[in-house]
């Protein structure tokens, strides 16, 4: 029940995290601060960001320790609602205990789903995997030895649009907070997407925007790139072209082949993937127009 | 007179930096947010860090905008003094359009110099380089070219000390605020350092803690490591072992010998060292026992 | 069967790898391509290195292709053995279908392992991985579950000789080539390590040869090092001082704590690792005294 | 006249780099290694590729000491022209202490001269900086006070043919190897780069084929990218699609401004810029269609 990570070692049941967007003016730390002291919030982690402070937007998360927090939670949030409306905030608090309840959508793929499970195991990933779905029966197998529910759902030109109804209604009976593509190799349909606006992380193969769509490290290859790379971004409805939320490269040269490239790939996908969704589980990002503020 | 920087345009008249170490406890940041906002600033960046929110200690550091600020800055540090008596601050309040002036300190090697020469020049490095001091005559043309003035003060076991009370009265003739060695193959007495406490930068060609001492690449090599690094710290009366500002390494391998090590090197060097310059003079670093807190 | 890697697919069976390590005077290469040509082989890759081509040592890795090899193996190691006898070489030949046995040891940390043991199910470690021996029974399950056997010896200082026989023992039965170390927090004693010469991979998860011994993690923290790190060696004699296979480093800064470095040394450890295994297990390591050559 | 560097202290002037391309097929590194061994060379360097041993492309570059090179090269090049024949080899021999001739362009930006400059007076670039040329007069003086000619060139629409021809007869005259451009900010009609081919080095800001084109830094902030890039290439009628020499990356993160980019990218490129041309001028390079095999 206790984490230790940046500095401090604490009970996660009376910590929360304040995440809070809005036209930048002077007073808004000023305000937020002293409601946090006044209500007797002890500040463990701030950070902010403003695009610009004249006439730009302004970003901030504080993390902060707060005893009593679950019982006096919906009156904090009460509370805190009379601070936003005079900022026109858009804001969320999060409880650092409610763990978030996250779906994983693969395919036949198993390197990013591995990485997943095994750093939820080792305590490095603190969220609730719910359920598995794929489109292929290849990973029932370790996901179910998990624990985890696994389910096979085919998907054709055809039953599309029935395998989305159930995907959903799978993911509203979970009360899924999250959805990460860990490979999965079909297109989500605007339908899906809608229901969780920056709520669903892709893992695309390729140091984005190069390389969109099908097939990148051959094209990699093709083109003679002397890093290949991977791009972990917010899933909207124009393909690979949501919030980047994170990338990462590695080096490659003339003697390594697509087959060399994929299996380099692999590991930097898997990286780059579970360092995105820590930070999506661990509410560090916020979205601005098509772009990602990290507080890492 | 303007800058763009992370984020902003600004004209740096009415810019300043607030940097702040303290016990850590409720209030801090209610506090301080408040007073700035009263003040009329608007808070450009913000950033803090907490060794621990229950009794550790507490780093702040505010870039802000105030209009008339150079006019009414003795009165708002005296106001503060107000707000940082209470929480037993130790800070310090410096304006942007206050270049720090600065003294390299050089021997024969010329890249660091040049580095940071080209740096000025180009405006990434905004200082006043106000001499150059070296042991060797070598770089002298460099130097004098950029208008700068170079002062040849050789250096024996027997002249050491007029040699450093030359030093020592040169800078403070100029009113010197941060000293750089930027490969200067002379180590400062106790005397030099304890007057310029944590305002000297020096650039160890190592990964500290790795090769303390000299000739760090050939004892690299010797032990056959596949990474070569740079250190650049604040210099403390223990050789290379002061409050590490930046690192960074490079790869080598099987074929290199000392002198590509070295060449290597010279590109990790210039680059650390210059980082670390920049973070000084921007007021990006707090100092925490024999660590810094770098809010890059 | 086959094998698709750094540009070739093939057929593993007629694959072989010639490691040459010798003085170095001219007509090396020209007699040994001569032979191969002569042998009816065709060269895949070739790497070659020499300390000094004047007086220095002369290292080379050969992968050819050869039909018939396997029948033919032994004729072609007599007839090469008469090429080698003339420049004094130290030679080895080992074919790509005839995977390596490999022994891991393990103590409670799991991330080593599971890269491994990943890393051999994707099929990107070519390797036999006959046995696990720990001196816990924390891993038992994720081991036996891979369908490897799992040998639980505890180790004290009284039984420590013991617990090598029986080390020794299942080593010797199962054909072992080479011991891997994921984070076996036991010191084996000479008697292990003379057995295997350059043939145990230890990971060492610090950048060597900065903390060296325990606690690398809490010494770097004290130390406020900027980039923490990990190190693959083979193990000889002397604690953490062996041949250098494989290091890399991560950022950190002054907010991660000895938990957050813990967590972060554990992504690069296991990919430090998995890479030092790989090359052993490819024959792309030569060790030169206490050394690397690595043709990777 | 001596260089250390890979391992080796040697007299260049006896030292030649053979570089080799043909269709691969067995028996062509017994043939060239027997060759060079009938005429005394000793092998100091030899790296090969194939892209398939059965039917692909052989690159090989091999660097050599002969004693008495100077005197009998053109000796050793007919000879050698029968092995080549013989496997249908595109091949050509440089000899060490002759030094390229390189002409290097620019607009206004300096960094990558600068970059330049100082590598060559360091050593660390061996060649003759023989001209630059310039559409703007603002660097004349750094390049003039480097003993270097400098010639202002003005490019308008109209004028371009006739800049071209005296860019031409510029080069022409002083026998130019290689050019250089340096953040050269028009492009080269078909004329000037057919005279060329695979003998001018471009960098783009870019991590291409990401940002093809103008403005790269403007559209890498617009579309939210974590990271950052440049590229070295030839230059090819098609704009920034030529053959791929080097890459390389910094992280940015949501802090940066379009003007923190172009200085984090300054760094990058002329990091970038600087190893490609010393890999040219030490004939490292080999140009396979659209690729490019870089013996580094």
């Amino acid at each position: 029940m206790s984490e230790t990570s940046h500095g401090v070692t604490r009970d996660n049941r009376d910590i929360a995290r304040l995440l809070i967007a809005c036209p930048d003016r002077p007073g808004i730390v000023a305000s937020v601060s002293r409601f946090l002291f006044e209500q007797g919030a002890n500040i463990i982690h701030s950070d902010q960001h403003s695009t610009d402070p004249a006439g730009g937007r302004f970003f901030m998360r504080i993390e902060f320790h707060l005893p009593g927090l679950l019982q006096n939670g919906s009156a904090l949030e009460s509370a805190f609602s009379r601070v936003a409306r005079g900022f026109e905030m858009e804001w969320s608090l999060s409880y650092a205990d409610r763990l978030k309840r996250m779906a994983i959508f693969v395919s036949r793929a198993d390197h990013c789903l591995y990485e997943l499970l095994w750093q939820r195991k080792s305590g490095d990933l603190l969220a609730d995997i719910a359920l598995v779905i794929s489109n292929h029966e290849d990973l029932r197998e370790p996901v179910e030895s998990s624990g985890i529910a696994f389910h096979h759902i085919p998907v054709t030109p055809e039953t599309k649009y029935e395998a989305e109804e159930r995907q959903l209604a799978l993911m509203e009976e979970k009360g899924i907070d999250l959805v990460v593509l860990a490979r999965y190799m079909q297109i989500l349909s605007e339908r899906v997407i809608s229901r969780y606006p920056n709520r669903i992380i892709n893992i695309h193969h390729s140091f984005l925007p190069a390389f969109v769509g099908s097939n990148p490290y051959a094209r990699a290859h093709e083109r003679g790139v002397k890093l290949i790379g991977a791009t972990a971004h917010y899933v909207t409805e124009e393909l690979d072209a949501g919030p980047i939320i994170e990338q990462d490269v590695q080096r490659v040269d003339h003697r390594d082949t697509v087959e060399d490239m994929k299996r380099i790939g692999r590991q930097i996908e898997r990286v780059v993937l579970a360092r995105a969704v820590s930070w999506h589980i661990e509410d560090r990002i916020l979205v601005d127009g098509n772009k990602t503020v990290v507080f890492a």
